[in-house]
């Protein structure tokens, strides 16, 4: 400020000296005040002062800014694709081609077939700050964490981030329970009927699951071909077998909300050899109402339906009974020596992320949280799953060639409300007498449909994964549309 | 500046204005030429600029440099343990506590029975910003990656490094060959076994491994308990056993070099119906001179003991074989749907930080590494192991008690010399008539090793471990110079 005492200065000498001073004090405000540079990146200037992180980074940042891929691909500081000149280009979702992924294939097939949960990207990379993970050279090289003096194969801060999720959706109940980490819940199908097998005690477990059922329990328990357990197909062909349910011991798994259907399912086999291991990939507010926290002996979830991160493998198994646990765990030992240590750092930032979404924030009903929805994971997602749900089922409301399951609305105790139907997939069936193979009619009409047999149902259905990237689903219901409304009739 | 022009300015009226002026021109002066602040990090003003990298770098740098933990210890972004005020503390190593691990236990056991190789903690320390990962918080949440039209489980980026590194250190031929990644190599135990076994033929393989071998082999076909294969035990046990040898498939593993001993083995048996797995762990210039490039039909490798990163779970299989590749691939793919894509991206830039260091300084020789120790991880983890080796031999030279193995020096194409020996493990024999539990005289001396019998080998053997933390060592180095000059005599 220039002093109100001198006001001589500016009447009798407006001289060089006070106009320097005035300049001079100006800029010293100026540069005293200069704001914060947002949005200018990767100058050394702006990185200054940071350690070990800055290159890293740097590099991470730089792609992901540099290269746009037409919103139709990625490119990573590990991209692999380079143009002529030896230069990044993008990773091209599917049906998308050229260094910037600008390009549609006309004739690409729109592939409904796997359940890989990518609709969840948009949200973390709008999330992308609060949920980046940076690991260290030196990171949790050794095999175990240890906990004090205990050493153990689970992080113990996964583990509470595990517990507080559940907590936070009420679709499980955590208290008093064993938690197993595997990769993917894929080891857990496996290594669950390692544990409820008699020891050593030949065909001694018949593994079975109600159709239509998801493949991976059929393929696992083939594959291991173990001594001990053997696959027994439709659990629905043993309800009345009363002498085998008494004279051995029944595996049966139950995906709930199940898949291909997306209806909240329990077992159908009763008896006391009888053992539920109950798969709840899907029970999570994106795909279903959770009408209560669910509470069964044996419980599989998964990383990749609940965020999205189908790429990082990791399951668990929430377990009541302590031997079994202890098998499980065991199983994963062996196979595997537990978990990646990288993986489960990632899984404990996501899950943070979205648990600390929600703190912040506290939405008490589903409306609540609508203009916060790209920071609340399970409102966007379940605004997402439920939009397709409905394009879709529009789609197929007119026609008499296909049918589509019907689902009804159900009640959420974490939205507080009834919530109408949001399934991951999609469970068609070719109604026309003529058309039996219905995976053949989709692939005639541009879609890779998953067949039935896979689930051992009727090559009559297929199931439809909702669950892709946008520009996958769009692709999906375009060819859906032609399909409904053509005449032409696919034999085989 | 101030105009030379005006010198009355000074002279006549040195007023306020004029000292205003000068003041405010020198803090234009220190405001525009301000250096940049090195070594402050975690100001608001050092991280401007950075996006979504920021939070978690400013993290991940803070617990790195706030904690010291007493050099026995350390604390990470999703370290558990807190004081009494929730601040976080150190996880320690073994036999160290307090909240900054600065307390020893002296009534800890040196612990030598893991595996465990964070020896090399200290080399990625000190690079620790070449090889820091930095994960997007959409980074590759599908199960696969697209490379152009094929789809893959193994990152194209980590396949090019891990052929990459083969070829600098020469170890193995990769050129024309397979790459199947396991979560770990351990994974890839059964699944070659599967792969290698005739197809839904009960007990039509057997497996072996000569004696002393990896218990972990056995521990898992007996788990598995596959109707296809079995678990014979010990090869030799079956050289003579011609009628066997040609009735069916006989599938021998064998470590090389080997686990406990550290000399380079090969298979025992031969025959039409003999397939070989080559474990190749420990076949790094780390551990043992490099002859030559390994080209088995079945090469498996694992990051644990290349970089050190056990906690990590990567391995690999080299596959001379497609078929055999193929069925390797399905069986990854069915038990756990490939390898977390965070633990590839981890290990690629792990691999490229080492090759890195190299490409950087080229050394040509042994000798020439030297003084660039700390960048090259061959040569820092060769001088380690080898002092902690001549370390052991010096203990153990003078006893009639206890008696190391033998090894010979040797060549070494690597490192263009014939080098001395520098294995993993020691493996010691209790001499003594009446100390027939060998394992039991080195608890009773303060020392947790591995029992000889858990490498089908005899109890008058055990194994130690030489590739722990250096604390770890120094104690376990202080109870065997302790329990060699004892005269006490164990017995069981």
């Amino acid at each position: 400020m220039v002093p109100r005492s001198h006001p001589a200065i500016f009447s009798q000498k407006f001289s060089l000296t006070s106009a320097l001073l005035v300049f001079s004090l100006v800029l010293n405000g100026l540069l005293l005040l200069r704001p914060p540079k947002h949005g200018q990146l990767l100058s050394d200037d702006n990185w200054k002062g940071m350690g070990w992180t800055r290159k890293a980074a740097e590099e991470a940042e730089a792609v992901s800014l540099q290269y746009q891929c037409s919103g139709h691909g990625y490119v990573f500081v590990d991209t692999f694709i380079t143009d002529d000149n030896g230069s990044l280009a993008c990773e091209c979702n599917a049906c998308y081609t050229g260094l910037d992924c600008s390009q549609f294939l006309p004739d690409c097939l729109a592939n409904a077939n796997e359940g890989d949960p990518i609709f969840l990207e948009p949200f973390w990379i709008a999330n992308a700050e609060a949920a980046a993970t940076v690991v260290p050279a030196w990171y949790r090289m050794s095999y175990d964490v240890k906990d004090g003096l205990e050493i153990s194969l689970i992080s113990p801060e996964l583990e509470k981030q595990i517990r507080a999720i559940h907590e936070l959706v009420g679709n499980a109940v955590t208290q008093g329970r064993y938690i197993v980490l595997g990769t993917g819940s894929l080891q857990l199908i496996n290594a669950a009927v390692y544990s409820l097998s008699p020891f050593h005690a030949p065909n001694s477990s018949q593994v079975v699951s109600a159709s239509p059922y998801y493949g991976a329990f059929r393929d696992q328990i083939e594959m291991f071909d173990s001594v001990e357990s053997v696959w027994k197909g439709d659990a629905r062909a043993w309800i009345k077998q009363t002498e085998s349910l008494n004279s051995s011991t029944f595996i049966e798994f139950v995906t709930s909300p199940n898949n291909p259907k997306g209806i909240l399912d329990e077992s159908v086999l009763t008896g006391n050899n009888v053992r539920a291991v109950y798969d709840h990939a899907y029970y999570w507010p994106h795909y279903t109402g959770i009408p209560r926290p669910a509470d069964e002996d044996v419980m599989l979830f998964t990383l990749s339906k609940l965020t999205g991160h189908a790429g990082s493998r990791l399951g668990w198994a929430i377990v009541k009974d302590y031997d079994v646990y202890k098998r499980m765990y065991m199983y994963v030992r062996v196979n595997t020596f537990g978990v990646s240590h990288d993986t489960q750092l990632r899984a404990t930032r996501l899950l943070k992320a979205i648990i600390n979404g929600y703190r912040q924030r506290q939405p008490k009903r589903l409306e609540d949280g609508q203009t916060n929805e790209k920071h609340l994971l399970f409102h966007y997602a379940y605004r997402v799953m439920r939009s397709r749900w409905q394009r879709v089922e529009r789609i197929f409301s007119g026609s008499d060639r296909f049918s589509l399951q019907s689902l009804e609305p159900g009640n959420c105790t974490f939205f507080r409300r009834v919530t109408g139907p949001s399934p991951a997939y999609a469970w068609v069936k070719c109604e026309r007498e003529e058309e039996r193979e219905c995976a053949g009619v989709f692939e005639k009409g541009g879609i890779i449909a998953r067949n039935g047999k896979a689930f051992e149902a009727d090559r009559r259905y297929v199931r439809l994964s909702l669950i892709k990237r946008e520009d996958n689903f769009e692709l999906l219901e375009r060819r859906l549309r032609a399909l409904v409304s053509s005449s032409a009739i696919v034999t085989y």
